[in-house]
């Protein structure tokens, strides 16, 4: 298989946009990415939408109708918060099947206002109806808490989390907020479920985001301007949770996951030289460091101490500000993640720009359900 | 790119199972398919779920919840009445990448009990309270008569198409119903929207299919045993749609989905032995008939009357008897197209076989949105 290159890709500024349909905000974000690829609707061989809580809506026809249906193939999906890098990835697996030279993938949401839960809508249960142990922020705040049962991890390393971020996202002009948040500021905060305070929980957002993927021929079309390498795409499921479960462990999904993605890049941890991770909680991002092997065991509170994930650091995670501060927008996510580590590549970051770097890390998990790892490379 | 055969597929017998869930549901037919091919869940290494209204609730996870989490991609399409065929679709790009040897398509639905209609989910208007000429009935109603106009097919015309598929489903044990419907049966049910009336709609049921897509060296290892080869896998969407439009065309999409499909197999309509086309209405069938080539322009009504689409004809078309009868379950229809074709190709069509059937049609088509068609050719 020949390789497979994001040529364009950008996401809108996250914000809360009631007044706007969910279609148009897929296709303000379609349009950025054409106007980034210097390609128009009409190069487009077929398009895979990633939208959760309107996945029923036809969501990708729908934006079509707003900037052009040319009659493409259109795939709508779903995969919770890794529902923009399925998307993502499935428009990579086509141009790696030969099918297409050109295709896009467009990821959106309108989220509701409340945080964020699980639900079994074919049962009729609702996000806001769920409660007890297995709600978003109860499952993060308790496998923080077991991580600092197991190495003593406090409550200000995990808020440290929090305040490197939000650090990260002043440099960040498509980031939902852009304000310093001190340490004190943190931990201060409201506890939504501790150790995560109300900052240390993602911000609630509506979104979108879009790359184009083109083959290897395309890319050299096109000169190789701006592309940017796709090494590796893996998605996985959950490889164990029992059904019913009342605590779902959040490591797992990941570590099989990124084992898969190290494997078909041929690269290990040390060859990162930027991760977009999952951030949902403060303590998710803690535990992910340990869970991409970014660094060891149990160390991941030293590593946040020491500033190693910091912009600066050894392998800066979350330059974009992350789901804590650029914002959270479920569908848009994994695309917005590709997006932030093509910017890096490309050299395009500006202020929060991680000099020389050539291998980036894109990770989303939905809970219990899917978790998408994408390794890209800077071609020249 | 090397071929990708079909080499399990099965589908429940389609119903009404109020009591039961939808990954439940998925599960069974999954169950089925893995039988019928002579593996196990651990031999499947992605999965693609197709299912509409529950599209936001992770159906392919829950699946596996019940039939053995192994860690596999999943992905989750809904791509209105095309969704089980897009999941088909997207599982076969997967093979035909080099990607995986072995992966699976579910395609599920429970539907709701009314009459099916268009909605606008980010607008917060569903289905229901979705009234005027934009309905499905309306829509389809309008389309027959606009036939009528231009070429004279008359009420008697489509009330065959009820009659003729009524009539192959006694020979389909897993169809919804097993009952003639003579023709003046027909034309004195219920008036839905004329020349439509309640036979001559398409049955609301819950229901579930499965295939087992593998590659060619997977297909060899296996002995090729009962392989289906797919010819071609065409999705299309509505090249024409204007916003808001009163009345939608329900022909463009499937026209140029077709005319794709012959070309990526290397066949005409002449070629094809049996067809499984989208009858969600009797006019749409008789519509379809010239979209797909199977006859001139302004020749349907005079194909129904001279019996060439019904078994034992010049192209049988939905022997399974089609929507109309064996029921449609959107996210399972497309799959369950799969599994009638194929069937026949198999030689293992019981009463209702396709004598010599060498190469099968399958055609879904969402309003609108998407139009699939897959073209499988028997292998030994």
């Amino acid at each position: 298989m020949s390789d497979a290159y994001v040529i364009g890709v950008d996401m809108i500024k996250f914000g809360r946009f009631p007044d706007r349909t969910v279609p148009e905000l897929g296709a303000e974000a379609a349009l950025m990415a054409l106007d980034d690829a210097g390609l128009t609707i009409n190069d487009i061989q077929a398009l895979w939408c990633g939208n959760l809580y309107q996945a029923s809506g036809m969501v990708g026809q729908r934006i079509l109708q707003l900037i052009g249906q040319t009659g493409i193939p259109v795939v709508n999906c779903a995969n919770a918060c890794a529902t923009g890098a399925t998307a993502f990835r499935d428009a990579w697996i086509s141009v790696k099947a030969g099918l297409y030279d050109c295709v896009m993938a467009v990821g959106v949401e309108q989220m509701g206002r409340g945080l964020l839960g699980g639900g079994e809508p074919e049962k009729g249960i609702s996000t806001e109806g769920l409660l007890g142990s297995n709600t978003m922020p109860a499952v993060f705040a308790t496998a923080g808490m077991e991580h600092s049962r197991k190495y003593g991890t406090t409550f200000e390393q995990f808020a440290k989390i929090s305040v490197k971020n939000h650090h990260h996202s002043t440099m960040n002009p498509k980031a939902m907020y852009q304000i310093e948040t001190p340490l004190e500021t943190v931990m201060n905060a409201e506890m939504i479920a501790y150790p995560n305070t109300k900052l240390m929980c993602s911000v609630n957002v509506d979104g979108s985001a879009a790359a184009i993927i083109v083959s290897e021929k395309k890319a050299k079309e096109m000169g190789m301007r701006r592309a940017v390498r796709v090494k590796a795409s893996i998605l996985s499921s959950d490889p164990y949770t029992e059904l019913g479960s009342a605590m779902p462990d959040i490591n797992q999904c990941t570590r099989l996951a990124v084992k898969n993605a190290y494997e078909m890049a041929g690269v290990g941890p040390d060859d990162i030289d930027l991760v977009e991770l999952h951030d949902c909680f403060a303590t998710a991002e803690l535990l992910h460091y340990e869970n991409l092997g970014l660094c060891g065991e149990g160390e991941a509170g030293r590593m946040i101490d020491a500033g190693e994930s910091a912009l600066g650091g050894r392998v800066p995670v979350n330059c974009s500000g992350g789901l804590l501060s650029k914002g959270h927008p479920l569908g848009a996510t994994g695309i917005a993640n590709i997006y932030e580590v093509s910017t890096h590549l490309r050299g395009e970051a500006g202020k929060r720009q991680v000099e020389g770097a050539r291998l980036g890390l894109t990770h989303v998990i939905g809970l219990g359900s899917a978790c998408a790892i994408h390794i890209l490379e800077k071609v020249n």
